[in-house]
This record gives C-alpha cells, sequence and structure tokens, in this order.
C-alpha cells in the first residue's frame, strides 16, 4: 500500500547555491524558484482565481493559513464541503502553514505549553487549543499538496537561551507532526483499502509534510536545528523565524548559513520572506520557495513593487501621469491603466485600485521568479542579480 | 461641416410596445433593451474592465458620473488625460449624466435657483456652482457618446404645484443644455476646421445629447414634459425622476403614460431603474435603455439577484451550501464558486465577496437584457415576460 513519494523534486540547474527544479505534485508541476501567493482565508486578497491562473501571473501554488481557515469557517464545514481546493474552487498545488506562526503572532492572547498553545479567536474571543497533533488533523482536512510542521517562532532578538528553548520546543513538535501525520496517513489508507474508495482526490493520503528550522539569530542553533530536523525526515524543509523584526543583514547571515546546508534533494522554503531584492538575494543562498503577503498587502495600501524600486500611488506627483504603474512591466494593469487613473481611484476609495495594484505586485513578483529561473537554467543568474539589483535600486526617474 | 447624426438607432423588432434596436455610436454597436452597469467615479465598483468585456457580461456601454468625476479627479486632469475614455482605460461607449441628480441628492447642502445649483462638495465641502452651461462644458471634456441635459429632481411625492416648479425648470435648463452643447459643438468644428485636427478621437464633436421628462407622479405634468422637451429637439429622451420614494405602481403609470408617447425613432432611456422585474416591465412599456446601481451596491452588500429572486449570501442557511449562486447562470461565479465559499467571504470581511456578487449581478442583468432581446425578435416576450417573472417570484427551492 506504499504510494509513490507525494513530490518529486528533481533540480535541473545550478549556478552556484542558487538552483532550479521541477517540483511535480498531484496538482501540477511547479517550477522553483517560486513564490507563492497567500491565500489566508481561503481568498488571495483583492484577486480573482482566474487572474492568478492567467498568463500574466500562472501562479502555480498558493499558500492556505490553517489558523484562519480553522477558526472561520471552521474545519467540519470545509470537511463537508470535501476539503480546501474544492470549498474555495481552486485546482492548483497548496502548501498550508501550521497555525503555529499565526497563533504565535497574537503576542499576549495566547499561552503556550510544551503540550500546544492555548488563545483567544480573533474571531469570537473562545478559547482555543492547537498542538501538533490538531494542526496535522486540520491540515489533512484541508488537503493541501504540503502541510507544515506545528512549530513555535523565536522573537527576532530572542537571547541564545530563549531561542534554544524556542528551538527545542519545536523539534518536540516537529516529531509529534511527523508522527501524527504518519498516523493519519495511515489510517486513510487503511480505510481506502477497507471501503475501496479513495481520498485521494484531496490529496490527503499523500500529502507531503515540510519540517521548519528555528533558532532566532544564532547561527550555532540554526545548525543543530537543521541537524536535528533533517534527522525526522521530511519531505521538504524550510526556515522559519525570520522577517519577525530581526535586521536585514542578520536574515541574510541566517539564509547564508542555513540554506546551503538544507538537504540538496528536497525543497528549501523560506517563510513568510520577502521584497524582490530578498527574493533574488535568498535564490542566490540556495532557497527554492517563498511565500509573503508584501504584494497584496502593499497593493491594498498603495504601494506598487515595480522595476525601478516601490511606488507609492499616493504621491501627488502621479495625478496626471499617463505613464503605466511600471513601464518595463507587461500585465493586463499596466497594458491598459494609468498612474494617474490608479491614484484617482485610490483617493476616491474604489476598490478597484486594491485590485489593480494586487494584479500589478503579483504579476510582478512572478515574474521576477520567471525571470530568475530562466537565468539559473542559463547561468546568467548572477548577471540578472547584478542588473535587476541596480535597476530597483535606481529609482523611478519620473 | 455638418457631421453625420451622431448615432444611428435603428428598431429591428417590435412586440406591443417593447422594441428592439441598434444603436450605433462611434465606439460600438449597442442592441436594446440594454442595461448599462454605473460607473461613478470612472469605475464600475469592485470589477475590472476586462470582466466587463468578457462574454459573461460584454457591456456595450457604461454610465459615468459629471458630478463625481467634476469633483474628483477634476476636469483639468481629465482634459490633460484626454477625456474619460482615455482617462479609465474604457473604449467602448459612455453616457454620462448632468450631475443635476446627484446634485439634488445632497439634500440640505444643496441651493437651487433659476441659474443653475450651489452645494457643498462631498469631497472636500467647497462650494460648488453647478449649471446647464457647466454640465455641458464637462460633459464635453469627459467626451462620452451620449450626454445628458442638465435636469432637476422633484421628490416621488411632489405636489403638483412643486412638480409644475420643478418641470419649468428642468425646461429652461434643458434650453440651455441645448444651446450650450450645439455652442460647443459648433466651436470645436471651427477650431478643428482652422488647425486641421480633429478631437474625435473622444467623439466630443459628436457627442450625442438626450433630454430628460421630468412631472414627478402627476401625469398631465409628465405628458406637457415630453412634448415640450421633444419640440427642444435632442438626440433621444429619458424619464428621469423616478425610483425616488414613490410606489412602484406609480412608477409604472407614469412609465406607461409617458414611454409610448416619446419619440418612436429616438432611444428612450428609463433613468435609475431598477431590479429585474422593473426593467421587463419597463421594456413592456416601450424603453430602451437602463442604468441602475442595484446589481453593484446590492453586490457589495451581500445581495444577489437570482432566477429564482433574491439571495442574501449573509444567510446561515447557506453556511455549507455547495450550490453555486444561481443555478441557472452561467457566469464565472457560478460555474466555479459556490454560495458556501462566498457567504464565508462575505463573513470575513474579505474583498472577493464583493467582486464575485457584482459580477454574478451584472452578469445576471446583462444576461436578462439579452434574452429579452432574443424574445423580442423571435416574438416571444410576453411568454418570456410571463415566464420570467413566475420564476422570479417563485423563491429558492433551497
Amino acid at each position: 500500500m506504499m504510494a509513490a513519494s507525494p513530490l518529486n523534486f528533481e533540480v535541473v540547474a545550478r549556478e552556484g547555491e542558487a538552483r532550479s527544479a521541477i517540483l511535480t505534485t498531484r496538482r501540477g508541476v511547479i517550477e522553483t524558484p517560486v513564490f507563492m501567493p497567500v491565500g489566508t482565508a481561503g481568498t488571495v486578497k483583492g484577486i480573482r482565481f482566474e487572474e492568478l491562473e492567467s498568463p500574466d501571473l500562472d501562479a502555480r501554488i498558493i499558500l492556505g493559513n490553517t489558523y484562519h481557515l480553522w477558526l472561520r469557517p471552521g474545519i467540519e464545514t470545509i470537511r463537508a464541503l470535501g476539503g480546501l481546493h474544492k470549498f474555495i474552487g481552486w485546482e492548483r498545488a497548496m502548501l498550508t502553514d501550521s497555525g503555529g506562526f499565526q497563533v504565535w503572532s497574537l503576542g499576549a492572547l495566547r499561552k503556550i505549553t510544551e503540550e500546544g498553545t492555548e488563545f483567544r479567536s480573533h474571531v469570537d474571543g473562545s478559547l482555543c487549543f492547537l498542538s501538533p497533533e490538531i494542526s496535522m488533523e486540520v491540515q489533512s482536512v484541508l488537503g493541501a499538496e504540503i502541510a507544515m510542521a506545528f512549530d513555535e517562532c523565536a522573537p527576532g532578538e530572542a537571547t541564545h537561551e530563549e531561542a534554544r528553548r524556542s528551538m527545542e520546543l519545536t523539534l518536540h513538535w516537529a516529531k509529534r507532526s511527523k508522527q501524527a501525520h504518519v498516523a493519519q496517513i495511515a489510517n486513510l489508507r487503511k480505510r481506502d483499502a477497507e471501503t475501496g474508495e479513495t481520498q485521494t482526490n484531496n490529496s490527503r493520503d499523500s500529502q507531503a509534510l515540510f519540517g521548519i528550522i528555528q533558532g532566532a539569530s544564532h547561527l550555532d542553533l540554526r545548525r543543530e536545528s537543521l541537524e536535528r530536523t533533517v534527522e525526522i525526515e521530511f519531505d521538504g524543509y524550510a526556515i522559519g523565524g525570520l522577517s519577525v523584526g530581526e535586521e536585514k543583514q542578520v536574515m541574510m547571515e541566517v539564509i547564508e548559513e542555513t540554506a546551503p546546508r538544507m538537504p540538496a534533494e528536497k525543497p528549501r522554503y523560506l517563510m513568510g520572506v520577502g521584497t524582490p531584492e530578498d527574493l533574488i538575494d535568498a535564490v542566490a543562498r540556495g532557497i527554492d520557495m517563498f511565500d509573503c503577503v508584501l504584494p497584496t498587502r502593499n497593493g491594498r495600501n498603495g504601494q506598487a513593487f515595480t522595476s525601478h524600486g516601490k511606488l507609492n500611488i499616493k504621491n501627488a506627483r502621479y495625478a496626471a501621469d499617463e505613464k503605466p504603474v511600471d513601464e518595463a512591466c507587461h500585465c493586463s494593469v499596466c497594458r491598459r491603466h494609468s498612474r494617474a487613473f490608479i491614484r484617482h481611484l485610490y483617493q476616491s476609495g474604489e476598490m478597484l485600485a486594491s485590485m489593480l495594484l494586487t494584479h500589478h505586485n503579483l504579476a510582478f513578483f512572478l515574474d521576477t521568479m520567471k525571470r530568475v529561473r530562466q537565468a539559473i537554467r542559463s547561468d546568467q543568474f548572477a548577471n540578472f542579480r547584478r542588473e535587476y539589483t541596480e535597476q530597483l535600486n535606481s529609482g523611478l526617474e519620473s
């Protein structure tokens, strides 16, 4: 009854530490390095799925937040409706986080013990409890192609002692996550065998599980976390606990210390990072997968990412500017609309402002990753990186 | 230097008072009866232009609000950017209202004199003044294919005396609107002749102007308003001042009294009306054109229009309902998403809820009008109307 590995990961090109791979899931092929738009509550905010699938964006995988979906609409609803893909109407691949980071970021509202995390729901204030076992069960029902181990995150400025305590807890939870995940899949397969049915339509019996490396800014802890997480054996590995208040230089040191040591034959995922420049810098250090709310959240707040850096559409200088958001961009927004129009929409409080900037920003992030892949495959990544970064820092001419 | 008539209007089928026509503008052919989505501030709220153009909706003409665009971004900005079509990126036909109704609906914030209307801007509180001449100038800069005469609206419950005073003012303003419009076009043509240039790219020198019939619920005033408005000679005629608080039966009496008497060879436009049933009932009385905020505004508020009547997506009964919003609808939203998902989005405050319901509602309104046209052309409108209305009133089975 052994199924094939839930993911197939084949590195097809390398340049220095940078690499490009083909990640094959039950729901389609993903070329890496890849950026995953964040679909918190079952929707990538401000954009329709048809646009995510359109050639402009062609997002092959999106992220769902276990914490949000667990609280609302609730796991029984999603179970009854056949899993997350079917519930939201998305047929391509998904990854769900474990809820660990989301609960951690509630701050004073949560209490962490070895057993798990107790917290108050941001939806209705009720007392909730999340543990590795519960997270695995919820993620199994959600049915994404990739689930994440339940972890704890230490703050960026955590002391060595705090970071070690947090890392040990994460390792403990990683083992429990793995055990629960293995048991779940065995149960699903047993049930399938008994009933002659199959639960594979939502990937539940072939879900991959990634482990998460913690250790805050302490490089020795990061190395230890990596080694001991790899011993547990996951289908891929993530670097967690970055972009949580530490200096950018510290973040890059951690990535540089950790990423090249991560198993070469498995996907390497940097969680919650970052700006276009961060992505390129992390690719150069060996990262394959990214997710970040920046393109969507900043888009809603009137900020566009362009090939010449950030553009704040609220700025009065754009009031009569006929140019597109980014003159180098070929997305449907830049092909059709001017900065002046989008600024007008933003100033008028029109939803379309958020919709257009979200579309452009995602197109920009996804196009950047496409160019990164092409560069690595043609052994031009170092050149591409230099030129891209120079242009990014040159500022908008007008 | 006489240009051809700015609009060509050819009735191609009749059934009773109902009729279907081909309205040809410089920016495309419009089959009537037609519904115009409302694009208040240069955007049909919550939907991208690409969707308006998609086969689901195929909106051939949208409405822009002179009042809103005049105040923000301001007419100088739109002039500098080459007119409304170019500013917003919409190449199909447009109609602009005159600002009269919008200013009227400010209520206590405005003061109406024979010269025009003084009011406080809802944007910055500044004192503004709108008159027939100013409205014509602003609409000329906006450059829609169809402009509307500047009118005053009387409340639904206006007495005969109030309604007469309002009607006389509207007739006075109609003459001034016509004069200003004729003078403007002559000026544009003179300038074109002198400079060898042409302003036709934004339809300014071939803009059509519609007159507006007022008279509140008083049928004698409506007939008088109609006769005297027709004497001024417009390219089309509208019934204004309905759906402003009067009973539905009163509204239908006014339409029934007025529409069949309106010039048969010109478009007849019912302003600001209404529900799908209202549209069908007005078509049966001879109306060709409609605009209304219901599909967009109600969509944003969680209400869907369906072939079995209205559906409130907030209702708990839809929490696990796998059916589409309307099982008879073929729009991209109904093909893909369940009531349960859209309800979840609405409850979570997600923008996508508004976006999806707006798309569906507009698809429903525009599809209804398409079916109306097909029915009239195959002499089946009476049957269609009966069946459509019966189904509409049968309620949602589940």
